[in-house]
């Protein structure tokens, strides 16, 4: 027996389960005999919750659907694995199990926690003498992966973040008469690629977000201040975009400048708001306008209805890539891509080292934000414009995107 | 001369500039020599801001571009029109200018409001022996207007809600293992068309939320908290889609409740979150789970990138009748859409007196939400179903949909 498990792991995006497509495709063209999904991860693996994908993939028109559909198909986890010096009865588990369904190679699906999944129970292989290999599929809408060009996941999750950006424009600017202000807060803790997306929405036809601010550079109020008022000298209607994760030099994330004392509700909650809401209601009491918080939330990562059709082939592709390479008898690697040239955009499917890539978090190049900290360059532009090209259209049922269910 | 002039008012949508084209193609079919476009609506016409519309739709790319942009191409206002009584100067300010450019019928793009200006300016019209006639359009994400079975506008916002309502949901069943409480607020102060329309995402492949709240019916807290209990004994994920205008029986918004002493910022402003946020925390507090509030803000009004095709058909129809009518010396009307048949779902347009509209709101009818007032039942879907029919696939440049700007 020749078999593979593949899990997912880690938050959802639209293209996730296209990797987990071309994990099986591969895997199948490789003669793997069956393929086991694990649900929600390597917690379910711990649980033997295994299904055998051929049941539930019988024909390419589910396959087809899976590509399409978004969030985890197999259901997620955000279980850390422990050390293997700590805690080796885990992976004496993990290995014995791997041994009982017989399994020649393992695919993980995630970011940066899955890989260090991955790395650890290459390495624990490796030492032990075992034959199993262990590959990565690259996921994540962040886009912080090291030693990738980008991550599946990011280019969809970009492309809802710069189409809802221009639509919020228009909306806004229908009132042209009264002065607004609306604050955008795109996902995005350490890492401001999410929200630099919001960039893409330049063109002829807008004039994209009039202020931008990224994690990699610390908020400043005042300077923030003078910038709108500034604004507000030339223009009635602001667009701003703010990472959730923007804070001062200090380090105190913006989302928590407020007076303790106060800003607990009838519960005893802290601050319910985040960003954009303290953002709007300090503009609205600096500036007296109409202002609005619009948060993102969980739509930006699950928009499969507006996919990038780039990013749903290159998840596919990792995917296959990983497949292929641990059924190779490679181990310890992650699939990559790797650009090789903007326009026209080219870009290749390699492999790198996992120790590389767990624990290592890829951050906005500072020159990439203007100087002052409030805008995105063209260099951007340039890097983000491919991976939101292409439309991956869903399947269409009673007037709403089919997925396909795991029950 | 035979001039036309056009104006679109009140909140946007995603196909108002669809009804813009059908009042353009209409008139020019019908021998109008100047088809005017007031910017920002009545306010603007005041001020003689005016665009004569063939420069700006030179020819039937600009129009299919307009069909497909969301929000108010030509801007819109909340101008209230006085009564003519109290005001007499605005009314005969207007004719005059109506006068002076030769305009022999006026079309209102808009809701409630705007069917109030279109009654005014008609009976003043008649009661001065004008031979200006005045006819409105109907527009309205709320599909609060009455003598209409239906508002353009509200199928694609419906769809845009359904389509995220299923895509929130599979992204939040990923981490099945965990108890999860999601709460999506959706627009609708008066009326729960909006989040009835989240029903529309059951199906084979989605249960939609399992509790829905629409402010047709009093909220109770307590009836709540025994519902949400008895769901997490049955399953782990909860969505929960409520209006943004529920009230308690004594009339109290729930995004009121909170204790006024503390729920005060740094700034002094009172209670920063919505509905959804209240809810959330109150189900963190009493359930101890992870929670997640999700406000569909403004996005939900202005997704003509998601636009329903017969929404987008109907909205040209119904502008294109209301044009027909005030150029054939018809005034007082607005366009209505009259249900025929839901399946297969054949819809004619109508005209209705302008005075049996304006300063009515039609609400969703008690007997399409279950008795308990926590569900939509299937009346509703036979009657939002077929709204939401059908793709009106943007014009995409760059990777993002392109719009029709008025600069």
């Amino acid at each position: 027996m020749r078999n593979v498990v593949v899990g997912q792991s880690g938050g959802p995006s639209s293209v996730i389960n296209s990797s987990l497509a071309g994990v099986y495709c591969r895997a199948k063209a490789m003669g793997a005999d069956i393929v086991y999904g694990m649900r929600n991860g390597i917690q379910g693996f711990l649980e033997e919750r295994l299904v055998d994908l051929d049941t539930v993939l019988p024909s390419n028109e589910q396959v087809r659907l899976l590509r399409k559909t978004p969030a985890a198909f197999l259901g997620s986890c955000r279980y850390k694995l422990p050390d293997p010096e700590q805690k080796p009865e885990v992976f004496e588990k993990i290995f014995g199990l791997l041994k009982k369904y017989e399994i020649k190679a393992f695919i993980y699906i995630g970011g940066n926690d899955s890989m260090d999944t991955i790395r650890k129970l290459a390495d624990y292989g490796l030492a032990t003498g075992s034959d199993i290999c262990f590959v990565g599929a690259p996921k994540t809408i962040d886009n912080d992966l090291a030693e990738t060009d980008h991550t599946p996941g990011y280019g969809s999750a970009a492309k809802f973040i710069a189409a809802m950006t221009k639509e919020a424009i228009r909306d806004e600017v229908v009132y042209s008469t009264n002065r607004t202000i609306y604050i955008m807060e795109i996902m995005g803790r350490n890492a401001g690629w999410l929200t630099a997306a919001s960039a893409l929405s330049r063109g002829e036809d807008c004039d994209g977000p009039d202020l931008i601010y990224l994690p990699e550079v610390p908020f400043d109020l005042a300077s923030f201040r003078e910038k709108v008022a500034a604004l507000l000298e030339k223009k009635n209607n602001l667009m701003i975009a703010v990472s959730e994760g923007i804070h001062d030099a200090s380090g105190k994330y913006i989302c928590e400048y407020t007076d303790d004392d106060k800003a607990v509700d009838a519960f005893g909650h802290k601050q319910m708001g985040g960003t954009a809401t303290f953002l709007t209601h300090y503009c609205e009491k600096e500036f007296g306008c109409k202002t609005r918080a619009i948060e993102f939330s969980t739509l930006q990562r699950c928009a499969a209805h507006l996919a990038s059709l780039t990013d749903v082939n290159e998840a596919f592709q990792s995917g296959d890539k990983a497949a292929e390479a641990a059924l190779s008898g490679r181990t310890a690697l992650m699939a990559t891509l790797n650009r090789e040239s903007d326009d026209p955009y080219v870009c290749s499917i390699g492999l790198a080292d996992v120790h590389h890539i767990s624990n290592v978090e890829r951050l906005v190049p500072r020159e990439w934000i203007t100087e002052d900290g409030s805008q995105i360059t063209d260099d951007f532009i340039r890097y983000g414009r491919p991976l939101i090209m292409g439309e991956s259209l869903p399947v269409m049922e009673n007037g709403l995107p089919k997925h396909l269910v795991l029950k």
